[in-house]
């Protein structure tokens, strides 16, 4: 079997004992039954995937950033030049980001991964070459990239995973990549069901005739004849990045780690990670909401309600770090709280 | 002079030129323009409070818990007994409660302030004994304190948060009093013009019954003649711990320290506070809308934009703290972010 089918065939869903404990401990703490609201499901969520009552807190954090380029950069669907993705790759790994000021201020690592980006990075502390291919093609024209390419970057998703879940407790999608809400949006399309003009957005901020090229490019990508099986859609119409956010999904699920979602990108990727073992999904917590239109919709295709709705769209694992201290507050509530009975607080008649 | 009418002569609004260096800042940072959302409001907003950009990090956090009980009890609007403040107060005291979770999980200290509580506390660590009066009267029948009173719990926030703010860079919100949402209720629609009716919730969950007396009973106090100075407007419908957090609000202003608000309790008393001086509330972030209805609206009437939507209808400030890792991170973002030109990272075309 390869890496892939073993991560899939170890992914359980979670655990619904220690899930019904959490609940339960949740209506004795001393607060109001239900009082915390969305928090109460994170903390009973997470009591299932540890699979005990209550779960260990999630320990530390680490926001894997994979990049990667794309082809489709060709049909100007944005202003930004390719070159970025490599320039913020440098970025990333000199502690200049936005991702990296998060880290800092919440004390989470930082890998950033190069899947697929189109020039080679220098060695630094943090950066892992994991490189599979140097850019998709463009998918306006043909497969973004092969079944074999897609599922070996779904495979350097799960080795990383796996990796950083052996010392971290909870684990962040971040990403980059010049042009990649363009296979985002191709993706959730192609899981969902929408329409390339419901779920194409502006991504970084771009005008209306780039818009409009956008949409033409995800409505030509999706009109061509494909396969519905899971890894021939993503080899389709997806970037490396993408695959190998699938996998980190499928790899923390097996790992039985919580995994925040950051936005749009790794919404999309999750589709494909739930097309592949829709038990993965129950291990993961939409961290926020972007303002990319696609991202609700792929949310709630997934059945995700997002922690956090600030409006951002960003990336680089920014909005899902944002959303760490909610994960980590609703552990501890559920681990700490004394109950009525402990604390000699009366209950309401 | 006295010190409320010190405290509103100290506070200024936000600093125009730091926030206005703030924008600028976030424009020239390595990510696209407006692409932090909310989050870039909350940097130019910590710039222009601190009066410099970046503003300092916000440095160590402390929720001041405000304790209080309400003579309104008598009218059957809780299924909780009134001795379950003093009880939760001891709670808090023993580190055993939600917020005491939460603080832990993020690096907070907790503060508990008695200043209405029915029945006295033992000293304990982190609780101070600033009791103006053991609960207010029945606001149902007749004023819930006088205007002396409703003052003096004033200049018990102004003093908390004043003492908080020699070694504290981040105030937050919070509150205990078992029927404090009516009196919030009433207070609401004193100062926006709500009908009872859209701005009386079920609190801790309530049931139909005890809504419609709820709703009749703030119906009843609104009734009443009463003037409109701010300070009447507290002592008539207001409790104990609303005042104290309107000067709390009020204190954090005239230190320029940012102050997190929590829920419905801490909105209805903000608003006091922006009666007294409105730009006291230009130093105040709203930590999250509660599922208390009345809220929302003390939020629309503040022109404030809450940063998390979770549900939560739990007090204590809880809501508050788990808004700060987000102002903290926002700070960070503007004070550590490469520019363009500092990380060599190409702008778009």
């Amino acid at each position: 079997m390869s890496l892939l089918d073993d991560t899939i065939a170890a992914i359980a869903p979670r655990d619904a004992g220690a899930e019904r404990a959490a609940r339960e401990r949740l209506d004795r703490m001393t607060k109001p039954p239900g009082s915390l609201g969305v928090l109460e499901d994170v903390a009973a969520q997470l009591a299932g995937t540890a699979g005990v009552c209550p779960a260990p807190l999630p320990g530390p954090t680490a926001v894997a950033v994979f990049a990667g380029d794309h082809g489709v950069h060709a049909q100007g669907v944005t202003p930004w030049p390719q070159e970025v993705t490599a320039q913020m790759v440098a970025n990333f790994a000199a502690g200049g980001a936005v991702v990296n000021a998060f880290a800092a201020s919440l004390g989470a690592d930082v890998v950033v991964v190069d899947v697929g980006v189109a020039t080679p990075s220098a060695p630094a502390p943090g950066f892992l070459d994991r490189n599979v291919r140097r850019g998709t093609a463009d998918l306006a024209e043909g497969p973004a990239m092969t079944r074999d390419e897609a599922r070996r970057a779904v495979e350097v998703g799960i080795e990383v995973a796996r990796e950083l879940a052996a010392d971290h407790g909870c684990l962040v999608t971040g990403d980059m990549g010049i042009t990649n809400t363009t296979a985002s949006a191709a993706l959730i399309c192609a899981f969902t069901g929408a329409t390339p003009d419901g779920a194409t957005g502006r991504g970084t901020g771009i005008d209306d005739p780039t818009l409009a090229r956008k949409v033409e490019v995800v409505t030509r990508a999706l009109a061509r004849d494909r396969s519905t099986d899971p890894l021939d859609v993503l080899a389709e119409l997806g970037g490396l990045e993408h695959a190998a956010l699938a996998g980190f999904v499928l790899g923390a699920a097996a790992a039985r780690v919580p995994v925040v979602l950051d936005g749009v990108i790794a919404g999309s990727a999750a589709l494909v990670a739930a097309a592949l073992c829709p038990a993965a999904l129950e291990h993961a917590f939409a961290g926020h909401v972007s303002a990319e239109p696609g991202h609700a919709l792929a949310l709630r295709h997934l059945g995700l309600r997002p922690l956090l709705g600030l409006d951002l769209r960003l990336g680089e694992g920014t909005g899902a770090l944002l959303a760490v201290p909610l994960v980590t507050a609703a552990a501890r509530a559920l681990a700490d709280v004394a109950t009525f009975d402990s604390a000699g607080v009366t209950e309401k008649a």
